[in-house]
């Protein structure tokens, strides 16, 4: 059985910690799995060398952040190694490069373009525990690369796919996805099991846990993704595909996004193409734009509103501003949020959005916008509803059972 | 004008100090010189690498440690390139696998076996500023190597060799090589030039600014250079070939080393291969052995005299004890020291020597073990006498005019 696992940079955060995943990685050991172990920089590491660069420049080049940046995880994987050699495990540590890892030229962004995992299949042949330096890779020039925060689990999840793993475990100090924040809902239940869409739709909730991007990737690879706590020994999420099972379940979680502002732009001109030179000029301003809802509209015109991160809305008024001949008038509100309602489940089963509809009415909770997918309703209400609507739908949906 | 720069790291301290470095590159960038610098780790940070590897192993693996300790350098790198893109100039850091360094395989004490200048030629013809994470290599297999303490000297001079550079420029908290250590004698001179052998000669007195091995790979590969301070603007002192008009000065410096203890064995059997036994189970055993004084026998019996290390000295009993059927009895030292003299002018004057021993003796210095070479006289003599024989010697050639 052949296992990738990842730790995070506070499950290496010091010397101990880093003592506490040779144990961990020597017991796998012991239970006869040969093994790839992708380790991040000790925590704080990062932002040490990033202040450093700030130092000098508002904006350092990038290529030179990749090779300074790239530093941390070789120091945490020459150490992890040393640290199984001194308990008596054959390890050997490598570089993103000497993994295999070759990248686009994006640096401090780059995107894996493929992976030769000879060195690793070698070093394993061999009866070697691998250990890789996440976050990096070179590309076709030779430069280092790195692949944006939490590249790490990308590492990871693209080793699992190109070596044929049985499995990727990504170990971090969260025990795994639960159905809602712990801090929310203490009754919120950890998952056992979660699809990979669900696990994308409730990213807001698993930021600490995985990164977006990959997931996306284990899910293209169908690489199963375990999410586990390298500080205890509890079973963790598995991440997969949706089985039949899963569906049984109507609802998996239940999310909420504090960091919205909505807008809202009024008697838009109903005609073609209005909405995508907006959101095309918004986009070019790299304002992400989230939920995005329009009405059929009455005389030619109609309503058009967005959300948008609240750190963003000063820069999205400068831009709807410059429509102001399109359209009526604009209302702005920072005092958002979102609740999300995710589960696979709800494809197949009508009803559940009319009953987050019906629970937040319950509770004199006004909805401002809604937007659905096929396993995910999304609203947005006023911002000092937010943990009660969360523990309201928690409820309703009896995901502490 | 190509010059190759080497800056240390006390030079490399912090980041002030990384920003004193970039305005020092500048200055020469705008004297019109194109240049590749070469950088240490920050002072402290080898050290701490090295801590936190023995904090999991007394013994950790020569290759990992290598990956480890290597991040340093790189570090550095990307800073100052950072620091020189923000002041305008445009500068790119290179590891020593980008700069084309192939070393063999020994890790942590590499040799370089060639340098692939081709892509520094390439930046430096793009008028880009080349900086160059010292210190490491790679080896055939793509491992990353380093090359042993002080390796960033030998990066240096090795990447002068083979970019055919006009000189070599090494920089650190010492302004140049002096006639002797300016803590024993005051009136301590420095000095313009020195030849490679004499640099060589003198190296307890030069260790602290120049590397044996860079100095002996800058003889072979003709390079120039200059050991200067990276806090003063002071001329500093050149290393290179001997020329007609270094003789005239018959001696360049007084050198004290305390790091000495005397072994003496008596009446050792005068057959062919004794000695050679000895010193082959001395070198077996890593023991140092500096000098070695042998005189002819009488009756078949000899005396040989050597010296080694202190901290050697235990070991070295041990080895001698082993040949207790071919020697009458030995005696040690511990409390001695060597002074010598040094000066490529004392190849073509006589006298030189015998001045150092009239010397000694009007300071009633009694003198154990002498060993000469074309440019060295080196005296072993009690240990509380080394200051004072530094101060005679050195009014007596008149180091200080």
């Amino acid at each position: 059985m052949l296992v990738v696992q990842k730790y995070g940079g506070t499950s290496v955060g010091d010397l101990d910690r880093i003592a506490n995943v040779a144990n961990r990685v020597a017991k796998a050991r012991e239970e006869g799995k040969d093994l790839v172990v992708v380790v991040s920089a000790m925590s704080g590491e990062t932002n040490k060398l990033i202040d450093y660069a700030h130092h000098f420049s508002d904006n350092p080049s990038k290529k030179e952040m990749d090779m300074l940046l790239s530093s941390g995880e070789r120091v945490t994987a020459a150490l992890l190694a040393i640290a199984l050699q001194a308990k008596g495990y054959d390890a050997v540590a490598m570089t993103g490069r000497q993994a295999g890892i070759v990248t686009d030229n994006t640096h401090t962004y780059a995107r894996i373009e493929k992976i030769d995992p000879t060195a690793m299949q070698n070093a394993i042949k061999e009866g070697k525990i691998v250990i890789v330096a996440g976050f990096q890779g070179i590309n076709k020039d030779g430069s280092v690369t790195t692949l944006g925060r939490g590249g790490s689990d990308l590492s990871a999840v693209a080793l699992a796919g190109a070596l044929h793993a049985d499995q990727c475990e990504i170990y971090s100090d969260v025990d795994g996805i639960y159905t809602t924040d712990p801090r929310i809902e203490p009754k919120a239940k950890k998952l056992d099991t979660i699809s990979y869409d669900e696990m994308l739709e409730m990213s807001s909730l698993g930021a600490k846990v995985l990164q977006n991007r990959s997931v996306e990737l284990a899910k293209k690879l169908g690489v199963k993704l375990y999410a586990k706590s390298s500080f205890s020994d509890n079973e963790g999420t598995l991440i997969t595909e949706e089985s039949e099972n899963m569906e049984e379940v109507l609802v998996s979680g239940v999310v909420l996004d504090k960091n919205q502002a909505r807008v809202t732009l009024r008697g838009v001109a109903d005609r073609p193409g209005i909405a995508a030179e907006i959101f095309s000029k918004l986009a070019d301003e790299n304002i992400n734009v989230d939920m995005i809802i329009q009405n059929v509209g009455t005389d030619g015109l109609t309503n058009l509103g967005f959300t948008v991160p609240q750190s963003e809305l000063e820069n999205a008024k400068k831009v709807v501003n410059s429509f102001d001949h399109d359209i009526q008038g604009a209302d702005y509100d920072e005092n958002v949020c979102k609740v999300s309602v995710v589960g696979v489940g709800m494809k197949s089963h009508a009803g559940v959005a009319a009953k987050a509809f019906t629970v937040l009415a319950d509770s004199n909770i006004n909805i401002q916008m809604i937007s659905t997918s096929e396993i995910k309703v999304s609203m947005i209400i006023d911002e000092k509803y937010g943990e009660l609507a969360i523990r309201a739908l928690h409820e309703a949906y009896e995901l502490d059972k």
